[in-house]
């Protein structure tokens, strides 16, 4: 319980940092969809660390490997596991954090859940997992997007460092920033923080903003399986997010309803919105225009510098953390965003079919 | 498919705005659980509208009776159903909106996903329906409250106005305010905003902030199960609510991994994080610290104003509205918010007994 | 836990025998569907106690209500609910079971799970509960005759009377029997056996057959959802139900593969099997041939006769029923069966729909 | 859906006859528990083929492998995965079976289900799938085992030579038959009329029992997740099962009310039933009483023999079975048989654990 997301399409996750691999098992897929593999590893390229000078020196392959569900490149409609094994974990370097609960980390609470906890690299509790989640979310973002769906996450800010305007479907399609910033000098002066950060063995957080176009009225069920509910649940499940908001967000609470209330009106014969306060959601369920949420990442909480904190046995300690970790995860964690909305998209898209008999016997 | 939440307890919602009556059937609640109905009337008072001069002039008794699962004033292991009959529904006063789609509301959106829609206030979509989840919440919260848990909500900001201190568990035990502000300068501030609001037909939106205290740790089930992900996923429920943030939330975002990561150390021989910028919550799991989220409300998409729009023929026109509504519902929201927290905490709270085979066997 | 049935359509029943009534609410069901009241007051009448002489003296009108979900008529695609009230509960015929374990009764394990139980009329246990079952059963039941399915139950067996040949649907579709066997001698015989029953004070079982045609290839989830699975599933829900065998059952153990297999082969250029010993099931999925199964009915465990048992104070007492009873209610479980079996077809039909990215993007 | 059994313990099912593999995930099962390795390779040694000369000659070790969720050999709390390598699949043997509707398989159902299908050795649909449930079986029984619950399926019947006697509890578990059958002559008999099915080309049914002692009072969920409900929903995932009959079962139709109640009475200070019709459950829970329900196997589908049935083209073909396969699956299917009961088992006892006030805050 808790390791399984979806209704009509369920994802099973598995696997912890430093065990044998980790991986995903996609049970409700529709049989006779094509299963592009390279499509599914240029998503798993991208959260892949060890790519590049500002993030882990972890080097994992990450080479996925379909064990069910796919017979002569085709979903059969069995269930579909993406296997991936761990190859470079160092258990070795987290010896030392077996009797330690690092601050911010999910030590202490495993700990005290479970009785008990593989401590190795985080286990369970380690964004390694994810790896599995892009593996499925990849296959669902193909799907969708055969459906006309186009979902693109980007960096929005990170630390003190923030775009000053949106980007376009169009902007994001053609970006090829190596942190997805859509802007070239923003991402310039966010790459100097983040090496600046590792030289002060700090770490920094930032906001991940994802764009969806193409989807479909009617997404979302009402009244506890709203698509912004869905969406915020999954997201959610990353452990460094501590925030989440549509549209207009936050700062809608500053203006008044004559202001933000998005009026419908017909473009080239079709509902529109003049305004999408609402970020392409009302009512729980998607209004045709362009899905729009921004996902707060609180800073890496694995930093180099000494904290003070607690042993198993209740002593305080000094800890220094060894290891190789990131000093900002936003920019891998993009695709990870991108591919739980497509989970989510995907599963919300099915139940849709079903929603209305005159749709169901045309 | 979207009315059920919970998953040891299984809270239905259902009803509509102006049709027979509202209510929540609630499958998995523990037996031998005295039912305190006074408990239970005193949160659906506090959700009540037509209570005060700047809520809906809806008049509502919202008695609510419980129809099975109750025995001798006990709870018996079968589900448990609180029906709450309408009584003051004025559907005349909702003809003209049968064919018109008010801007931000759910109106188009129910009527493209189900090819018809109940228009009569709103329908299944009318906040008319949380009545019915106070009801389940308001149990749930008496029985985590048995457990040592106190949950409270409050208004931290409306429009520009927001208080400057958080408030202590103690002083939201005490508070008598009626719009649910803990500081009285800044709730008399609102309330002239808010009777402001009602002249000008226009609408205020704001922030519900949610304090819980005495979580076992342990609360939440990794991954996708998290406390924060379900929390969240309850909250958005809520039709006004664009956004949810824990602990610091955003503002982390512009803040170091050293200046905010919460260090374990003893206190009084327990063990407690000297900050809480994780909100309660690490990895998913609470960890025993006061559990702390906001909520974002937007401004009440009724206004009174004249708005440009479309009909079901689509045509422009312009709406004006008529009917009972509040020019702010963020005071009635405290208790839904209350409520739906209670209702996860108590649903993970049953799910954490059987996490670990120790605990169980003892 | 336990109170709802279905995964696509979810079915989830409330009430108590002697409580304010019984229930049940319906999410999940496509909108747009047009609610036949006379049909569901229909299959109510034929589980209706009090209705001829060897039923149960109760007096239940069973009036169904609709307290949501419906709009002018039509289904709206919220949650359906339907209430039927208790009328001729008199608990009081039921003081002297407070104390008392009855024999092959849900009273102890009732007891020993919740600590309590609502001992009137067997609270939760009773079969009264199935009125709901029955109205929700209804619904579906005319929702998958639109799509060509037609499910007809009858009584194969009562105590040792049963008849010699299975009838046709043809058969079926035109039979007016008080008791619902095909075979009217038997029937007759059947009549005289319940009565005689009653007359000694003690009660019969029986066997209900189910031949349901026009189902459409498809229906059934591999591997655990198998149709079978959710059929038998369903049907055991039933308290008296101690059985259930599809197509040949039992019996095809005393015999050779080469005997029961059922071979492929074309008929007016559709492909049938020559025989049906799979009873319209391979591999948990429906293959268009009719769909056949038997459940097997203890003797109702309520007797006039006198009995040893315990009491709660683990005493022995020697019990004598009062109360209103039926010496034999199979008959009345025919209509259960019936719509049990329509809430399974309707659930897996819809699920099945978005089983085949071809059949999905026609 | 439909991959999925359970609901406090979700088990997983995945991986096909001839593909990579096959294998299970089970989420939800508490941290803290010794897993056995050897005990479960026992588990899979009884089901594996391969080792007898009238099983399918087909040789799979059947090594298990832990891929996540184990920890120094003790459950972490998080999803266990259970992996199984299909080593001696020869596909080849059957491409003729590519464009063939084999009589009473699941070839045609699943073709027109899912548009495509795995034909290689049944794909999906094969028994070769029941090495993961074993595994899972395996872990769960060692798990209700500390519990105090035992568990024993055995050979009852085998086309017509069936015991005289049930065994009791003692009897099974020193029983060493190889093919499982707790009277010699009737197992001497059995294996005789095997090998003559084997040579006759034909296949034989049986009927398998299941005993289990030590289950606690509570165990099974009102109304719709009734122990009885549970045990003939997994055992009907077995392809060959056609029926399910617990306690006295179809037999009792041709009883009375008088004869087939299970009376109240003490033994020993503990409340016990002096007669078991009910077969350990009333009102769908576990009445402390022994456990005991029959599960019929039809023959085996596949034979050597000739047989008519069509190709994919419609016409009419005969088909030959080469491939290897078991003349009788039965012996093999009893270890299945008590691994599924040992899930239904301990997915409710984890369930009851959180049914009773009370009980839980002891």
């Amino acid at each position: 319980l808790g390791s399984i997301i979806g209704e009509k399409i369920k994802v099973l996750s598995y696997g912890e940092s430093h065990g044998v691999g980790v991986g995903v098992v996609i049970d409700g897929f529709p049989s006779g969809f094509e299963v592009d593999m390279d499509y599914i590893r240029g998503f798993l390229d991208r959260r892949r660390p060890g790519s590049s000078e500002w993030v882990s020196a972890r080097k994992e392959s990450d080479e996925v490997e379909v064990l069910s569900g796919v017979f002569r490149g085709v979903t059969t409609g069995a269930p579909i596991h993406f296997s991936i094994k761990n190859k470079d974990a160092r258990s070795d370097d987290y010896d030392h954090l077996e009797t330690v609960y690092r601050p911010s980390h999910a030590d202490f609470t495993y700990e005290q859940k479970y009785g008990l906890r593989d401590h190795r690299g985080g286990g369970r509790s380690s964004a390694r997992i994810t790896a599995g989640w892009v593996a499925a979310g990849a296959l669902l973002h193909a799907y969708v997007s055969t459906h006309g769906m186009e979902i693109r996450s980007f960096v929005k800010q990170i630390y003190s460092h923030q775009i000053s305007q949106l980007p376009t479907m169009e902007e994001l399609r053609n970006m090829t920033d190596p942190i997805c910033c859509p802007d070239p000098s923003i991402s310039w002066a966010i790459q100097a923080e983040i090496k600046k950060a590792r030289d002060d063995k700090d770490s920094l957080g930032g906001v991940v903003s994802t764009l969806a176009t193409g989807i479909p009225v009617g997404l979302g069920e009402p009244v506890f399986g709203k698509l912004n509910a869905r969406l915020a649940s999954a997201v959610m499940s990353l452990n460094a997010v501590k925030g989440i908001q549509f549209g207009g967000g936050f700062d809608m609470v500053q203006h008044k309803g004559s202001e933000v209330n998005d009026a419908w009106s017909l473009q080239q014969g079709k509902p529109v919105t003049t305004s999408n306060f609402s970020g392409g959601i009302q009512g729980g369920i998607s209004n045709g225009m362009p899905l729009y949420f921004e996902t707060a990442f609180k800073p890496t909480a694995t930093i180099g510098k000494e904290q003070n904190t607690l042993n198993t046995l209740g002593q305080q300690v000094v800890l220094e953390a060894h290891g190789r970790h990131d000093p900002c995860v936003v920019p891998r964690a993009v695709v990870i965003v991108e591919s739980l909305t497509a989970i989510v998209l995907a599963d919300l898209y099915l139940l849709n079919l079903t929603s209305n008999i005159r749709r169901m016997t045309l």
